[in-house]
């Protein structure tokens, strides 16, 4: 598609200099961009590519002078980036109603069945409510109580447990499974003598998660993510866990049963988050790290346990001389030793 | 469901002091239990509650002197608040019977067909035997000659290769894979070349298997999940694997191929073990630790490698320390290298 | 079935010493074989069976004097082994065609419908390609413009998404997603903007995915495994990365966006690697590891943060002495203290 430049400019709230005329219709890479090209700057080391770039008009955070190409001047040229791939790769979803191919209850509660897309093979059990725009790949299981609020994507052999309650813009990728029992049992002698799962999980808009988690429901009350947080794949959240706005959890992170994190959390790849803890705002914590205490507001830990990550980047370069350090301690005690019996 | 306190007693086999003809019909917190409600105390910290609290019923360890409320003894009352939640939870399963959206090999051998729910989207190959009250959810696989016990519960999404033996009373939840190959290669030059693996895998009675896991077969024999074990969710066991009885896997641990673990074990989440090890009975393993070597019953493990847990506490507190006790080492060796050239 | 030794001989290029026309039709562990039963030595510590052994021959890489057993010599009896085995082990797979319970797009171009088995509830979507003897188990979903080289097989509830390119002879175990989003995000104040993901996955010839697997799509361009890459359980590839030929990654491994892995290189369960590394040929990664830099050929690592496996194996042993450690060198800095008063 091509549009203006300054059609760009009010897509991403950008000052123009130079011609607002100009027709591009794809965005590339600074050193590739050719006429009817954008282009951003988001790193200072590609500025200067500005002069021999072949782009209709580049992205950048401040003006710079003396240079040919129009210029949109922008706070966050990544994030004008993203805005303007979104809008030139676009597909325009036609929407397919419901396959006949799917099982659907006949109480299922369709705010608007003429926009949704329903692929063959998804079952919904009873009294579902499904919004707008919603589509659901093929072998997705919805559970019985569940709501699906407006334009969410769910993708194919998703399991979602009874009495899910999700909201609007939501995306969850394959494989995943939300609403699966806790892992709660009491102890009878040796044997394990399991705790009904009771609860349920809810997920507020504009979250997604990636492919193959496992989001365990609540035991009594809610396994809860919060408006806007993005979950990356494999990652298992337990039963009455809650991740506050805003998050991002990436691959493999496992967090325990009933911890509550705050906004903004970035926790690495690879983390483990022991249970019943309160990880603060804006807190981050590095990939691998184990987390077993609660942790105050705007941390930054890594380690296994966490410690602070200026120590831990102290210690990461140091522990592997820990056995010339036993040696060399030996050595001065041998010597102390030796002036102390020649004393 | 409105029951006595003399049936509750008699459900978690406890004492009673007070009106065992009181009527309850709910369990609830301490602090928010009303007439009607059963609570219980399973931790010292809220016996205060028990003069206050709206309860009809309390269920405690020791008999309390000088309280008004109907108190029920009994030496677990965690496990009693179980067996009282899963009597009021229990919904009446109404076997559905075999959807005819399902498919369903015609030499399936069924114990009951009356009483199971196999719901549209399951596939069972050719060979398979179903135990009474099995329910088994959407889109699941079950390979040919495979064996499901009585009361097992399948989740949607499940696979079940070729050849597996399910006991009794088993559950396992969604997108959990059984059976897979296990990673078995002969080096061939630069190349890998596959090791055909022609075992099975065998899951005896009481076992839970959490959502995400995966479960290789056997290379030639059989990797076994013994009774009454619990595995929380995206768990790997390798070929060739044994749990024994009543152990619990928690999230996101990994057991390697060949490796035999004793009765009663317990591995913390993102364990990892190696392969070819004896873990003994009784042996409990701390989060994101690494078992690199047997271990002898009723060891307690913490580290990566694994430590004893006590000496793993210990470098738990100190390791970030260790920047500044090079520092202070090399300050030592000046002092004394001084006091030499002194000498 | 049973073949002469001579045959067996051919298959895995093997020098025989004795019967060549005697017949066998298994293989078997040395010390349960039998007649008619062959058996290997791939580790010295069995060669004293030779004798007692009821094999009718044995498989060995230096020919033994003085025994009777007939004796097939090869170079590598560990991956002759692998080769009879697979011989012996091999089903006639009887090609049963396409399932009419499966959904498949009109327009799917097939090499050759009559060698291929489809099962219930596909669901192939548009402009897909299917090469010969490919077999797709139940639930899975390939989207559009997706390509399948020959003798592929996609086990039970495997996701692809659209534009996924897949060579010959690639088996999917069940449960994996090739071609979910990744996981990219501007940030927009505290909020994240998607970043939309539109390059696809290349998978080369005689790869092997295992079961509960995630493998992202590139953000603009192709995240790729390479020609004869074995890739273990529940192992996360994140956007971008790439993997070298022949190379093995075991359990629940993370890479993140961007890597690029050699060829021949092994990472051990539960390894991390960071984002945008280079990852030279022929590098291990021992179990747990943390990769934080690129690592040159060659290289042997262990630890997190990696350091060199011999270093590691040596602070292995000796962190849990840190703690002790601290203390001793207290005592030094109080004896030295004391020493520095009295003069």
């Amino acid at each position: 598609m091509e549009v203006t430049v300054k059609f760009i400019a009010d897509l991403i709230d950008a000052e123009i200099f130079g011609d607002e005329n100009a027709k591009v219709s794809n965005i590339a890479t600074i050193e590739s961009a050719k006429k009817g090209d954008l282009t951003f700057i988001a790193n200072k080391k590609y500025l200067k590519y500005i002069n021999s770039t072949g782009a209709t008009a580049v992205i950048l955070e401040k003006y710079i002078e003396g240079s040919n190409v129009t210029q949109l001047v922008t706070p966050n040229p990544y994030l004008a980036y993203a805005k303007i791939l979104t809008f030139f790769t676009k597909r325009e979803v036609k929407h397919c109603g419901i396959n006949s191919g799917a099982v659907i209850a006949e109480n299922t509660k369709f705010k608007n069945r003429d926009n949704v897309t329903i692929y063959p093979f998804v079952f919904i059990d009873e009294n579902v409510s499904i919004g707008e725009n919603v589509i659901i790949y093929p072998n997705v299981f919805i559970g019985r109580d569940s709501v699906l609020g407006d334009n969410c994507i769910i993708y194919s052999n998703v399991s979602i447990y009874h009495n899910t309650k999700i909201g609007n813009n939501v995306t969850i990728h394959s494989g995943t499974v939300v609403g699966s029992d806790g892992f709660g049992y009491a102890k009878d002698g040796d044997k394990y003598f399991k705790i009904p799962q009771i609860g349920n999980v809810v997920i507020e808009d504009d979250v997604e998660i990636g492919a193959g988690c496992t989001i365990d429901r609540g035991a009594l009350n809610s396994t809860i993510i919060k408006k806007g947080t993005k979950i990356d794949n494999l990652v298992q959240i337990a039963h009455n866990v809650e991740i506050g706005e805003n998050s991002a959890i990436v691959a493999q992170v496992g967090i325990s049963g009933s911890s509550k994190l705050g906004k903004n959390v970035v926790l690495a790849g690879q983390v483990g988050v022991a249970g019943h803890l309160k990880i603060g705002n804006n807190v981050m914590v590095g990939a691998q790290s184990g987390i077993g205490k609660s942790v105050p507001d705007n941390k930054i830990l890594s380690g296994s346990p966490a410690i602070e990550h200026s120590k831990w980047l102290k210690w990461a370069i140091t522990y592997k001389d820990l056995p010339d350090l036993i040696k060399r301690v030996r050595k001065l005690e041998k010597l102390l030793g030796d002036k102390n019996d020649k004393n």
